[in-house]
C-alpha cells in the first residue's frame, strides 16, 4: 500500500517520458487519425466559420475579473495595437495551452488584455472554451479552419505524397510520415493570417501549448513592432533538417526570378544563404514564437511567394516547415531593419531556451531563467549569423559560448 | 551542423532524465560530499548567524518595484500575519528556488509581500542572494544553519549509523545511504523553527525548489490559520516507506506514555493508526508543503516530543523523515480542528499534484491544473482517511477515483 523509491522513480520517468513524447509527436498538431476522422465531407460547415463564430458562453465579455491579479491595462485601450495572440490547438491540448496562457498573462497580458484567437481543424468543445476564456484576460475567439485550408490541393499527386511519407518514415525524419503535420506547416505558412477571425487584426503573437516565458515584459511588443515599423520578429533560430527542405531553395529561387519586384532592396539574403544565394544554409527563425505583421503576410508579395511555393508541392512531396518558409520570405522580402530579435523576451519551447545574457535585463525584468541554459550563441543557433548579416551589435555577453 | 529529429529527442530525454534525477536525488538536499566539505571546523561562525544576518545588498528594502506586476498589498501591513516563507536550499538550487518563488509571487505574494527566510548548512553566495531577493516582493533573510543543528549528536554510534546506511543502500531504500538527507530530516523535524531568523515569526510557509502552484490564492492563508486557530496544514498526504520508520511508532508510544499531558483530548490518532494505536499505518502529511504555527513547534509539548524521538536515534539508525515526525506530532498533540486541508491550494511537488476537484473553485481561482492528474483520492493518498477520521465532509468530486 505504499510506494517504494524505485516505484516513484518509475512513475516519474514514465510521466516525463510521455510528456516529452507528447511534445515531440503532437504538441498542437492533430494526429493523422484525428484529422482524417475530422476532415470528412458532411461534418464540414459550408463556410467553416458560422458555427464557431457564435461566441462561446464565457467569450462575451472583456471580463474585468475580481481576482487580485486583475489589473487595469497600463495603457488605455486607445493606445493598444490592433493585435491578437493566436494559437493553433486541439481540444486535447487544453492543459498545455492553459500553461502557456498563464505564462503570457503573468508576464505581460494581465496588464494589456489583448485578444486571443484559437484555431482548430476540428470544433472546439465547451471545456476548451471555458478553461481558456477563463484564463485569458482579453477577449477570446474560437475558429474552425476551413477544409480547403487543411487538406490536399487537387494538384497534389496523392500516391507520390504517400510514397514520400513512407520513405521519410524509414529514414526516421521527424514527423516525416505525418499528414497532419504537413497540413499544419502549410496552414501556418499560407492560411492562418487569412482566417476570418484574423482579418480584423494587424499584428499577431503566435503561442504554442506548453511554452514558457521567464521575464516580465514591461512594455507592449505589439506597439514596439508598430511604432518601429517591424514586420517580423524572433527569439530563437536554428538549422532546419535538410531532408525536409531538399528543393525549397530551388522553389524560392524560381519565385525570385519570376517576381524580382517583391525582393527587398535591403534584404538579408546572407542570413539564409552562405554562398550568395546559390544554396540554402538551413538557417531559420523558430516560428513557434512569432510576433509579426498580418498585413505583410496578407500582402501581394507574400501571397505570390506562398502560391509559388505551394504549387511546387514541397509541403507534401517533401516536408517543408512553416519556419523556413516564413524565414526565407522575411529574409528576401523584408528590409533587414524590419526584422527584430527580442533579446529581452526570455522564452522556452522544448527543448530550447532563450534567456538574456545581460544580468541587468534579468534583474530589471525579474527573470527566472538560467542564462547558461540559453541556446542562442552555440553552434546550433543561427542568431549570431543574423546579427552579423544584419550588421548589428550582439547583446552583452553574447560572445560567451554555452 | 544541424540537429536530426533523433538528436533532438536524445537531447530532450537526457535533459529531462537529468532533471528528474536531480529532483529525486538532491532537490534542496545537500549531497553527502557537499555537506562533509561544508561542515568543517573553522568555516563555522561561532554564532552561526552574524555573517548571514548582515542584509544582502538587495535585501534592504521592501522593494515596491516599478514593474507592472508590482501591486500594493491587498491588505494593509497592519493586517498581515506575523509570518514568513521558509526555504532550505543550497546555492546550486538557485534556479529551482527561483521557479518556486515565481509561482508563489504570481499566485499570492505579489499582493502581500510576506518575508522569505532562506536557510543553508553552508554560506549563501551573492548570486543566490541577488537572484532570490530580486524575485521576492517581501523582505529576504539568509541564514546559516549552526553546526550543532546539522551534525551527529554525540550520543549517536557512528559505526552503527554507517552500517545502517550500507544496508539501506543494498536494499535500495530511497536516500537510504545519505548522511545529508538524514541531517535535513532531523533539521526540519526539530530545528528550523528555532533558527535565530525564525524566532521573530509566528507562522511559516515551507517552500521547496521547483514546486508549482496552479491557482490564484486570493486570500491570506497565514491569516486564515491565525484567525481560525489552525496550527498545521497540508495539501498532499501519502504513505511512508516502512523501511525508513521501522521503530518510529515504538518511539512515539514511549513518548505518549512518558508525557500523557501532551496528548490532545480531541486528537486524531486514528489518522496515523488503523488499530487504535497499536501500529503506525504509515499515513503522513507531505511536509514539502506546510503552513504551520511556529509557536506550536516551539512549545514544550513539541520539543519534549522531538527530544524523546531524537534520543532514540532513529534519524540516524533508521531514516526517519520529517513528514511522518511532523504528522504524528500533529495527529497526537493537536486537536483535530487545529489541522487544515487546503483544498483550494493547487500544488505540485514532483511527482504528485493536488488540484481541486470543484470546477467552481478552478474557475474562480484561474487554475491551470488538470484535476484528473490530482493525487488525492486514489489508493496511495491518506487524504480520504484524514477526512473520515476528522469527521469532515470531503470536497465536491472527491469520490471520483483517479
Amino acid at each position: 500500500m505504499f510506494l517504494s523509491g524505485r516505484h516513484i522513480r518509475y512513475v516519474m520517468f514514465a510521466v516525463v517520458a510521455l510528456a516529452v513524447f507528447y511534445f515531440i509527436s503532437s504538441s498542437s498538431l492533430p494526429l493523422p487519425g484525428n484529422v482524417v476522422s475530422k476532415i470528412t465531407p458532411g461534418t464540414q460547415e459550408p463556410d467553416g466559420q458560422d458555427k464557431q463564430d457564435t461566441p462561446a458562453p464565457a467569450e462575451e465579455s472583456e471580463k474585468p475579473t475580481s481576482q487580485p491579479a486583475a489589473q487595469p491595462p497600463v495603457q488605455p485601450a486607445s493606445q493598444l495595437a490592433n493585435a491578437t495572440f493566436v494559437t493553433l490547438a486541439r481540444n486535447t491540448d487544453v492543459w498545455e495551452v492553459a500553461k502557456s496562457i498563464r505564462h503570457i498573462e503573468d508576464r505581460f497580458n494581465k496588464d494589456y488584455h489583448y485578444s486571443w484567437v484559437f484555431l482548430n481543424d476540428g470544433d472546439f468543445d465547451d471545456t476548451f472554451k471555458e478553461i481558456t476564456s477563463n484564463l485569458v484576460s482579453g477577449k477570446t475567439h474560437y475558429g474552425k479552419i476551413p477544409r480547403e485550408h487543411w487538406s490536399f490541393p487537387e494538384f497534389i499527386d496523392q500516391d507520390r505524397a504517400a510514397e514520400v511519407r513512407k520513405e521519410m518514415k524509414q529514414k526516421q525524419v521527424i514527423y516525416g510520415d505525418s499528414i497532419s503535420y504537413r497540413h499544419m506547416c502549410r496552414y501556418e505558412s499560407g492560411f492562418f493570417f487569412r482566417h476570418e477571425l484574423m482579418n480584423q487584426f494587424e499584428f499577431y503573437w503566435r503561442v504554442e501549448p506548453s511554452i514558457e516565458y521567464f521575464c516580465d515584459i514591461p512594455y507592449d511588443p505589439f506597439r514596439f513592432m508598430q511604432d518601429n515599423k517591424k514586420k517580423y520578429s524572433f527569439v530563437l533560430s536554428l538549422f532546419e533538417y535538410k531532408e525536409t527542405v531538399a528543393t525549397l531553395w530551388d522553389s524560392a529561387k524560381k519565385f525570385m526570378q519570376a517576381h524580382p519586384e517583391h525582393i527587398a532592396e535591403n534584404n538579408n539574403l546572407d542570413f539564409i544563404s552562405s554562398d550568395g544565394g546559390e544554396t540554402y544554409n538551413l538557417c531559420h527563425f523558430w516560428s513557434n514564437f512569432e510576433i509579426g505583421s498580418l498585413n505583410w503576410l496578407r500582402s501581394k508579395a507574400y501571397l505570390d511567394y506562398f502560391e509559388s511555393l505551394d504549387k511546387d508541392g514541397g509541403f507534401f512531396y517533401e516536408r517543408w516547415g512553416d519556419a523556413p518558409v516564413h524565414s526565407i520570405a522575411a529574409a528576401l522580402m523584408l528590409s533587414k531593419d524590419e526584422i527584430h530579435f527580442f533579446d529581452d523576451i526570455a522564452y522556452r519551447h522544448v527543448p530550447f531556451l532563450h534567456c538574456p545574457n545581460d544580468p541587468e535585463i534579468r534583474k530589471e525584468r525579474k527573470c527566472h531563467c538560467n542564462p547558461d541554459d540559453s541556446f542562442d550563441w552555440n553552434g546550433y543557433s543561427c542568431t549570431a549569423r543574423w546579427f552579423d548579416t544584419a550588421k548589428l551589435e550582439k547583446p552583452a555577453g553574447s560572445q560567451k559560448k554555452h
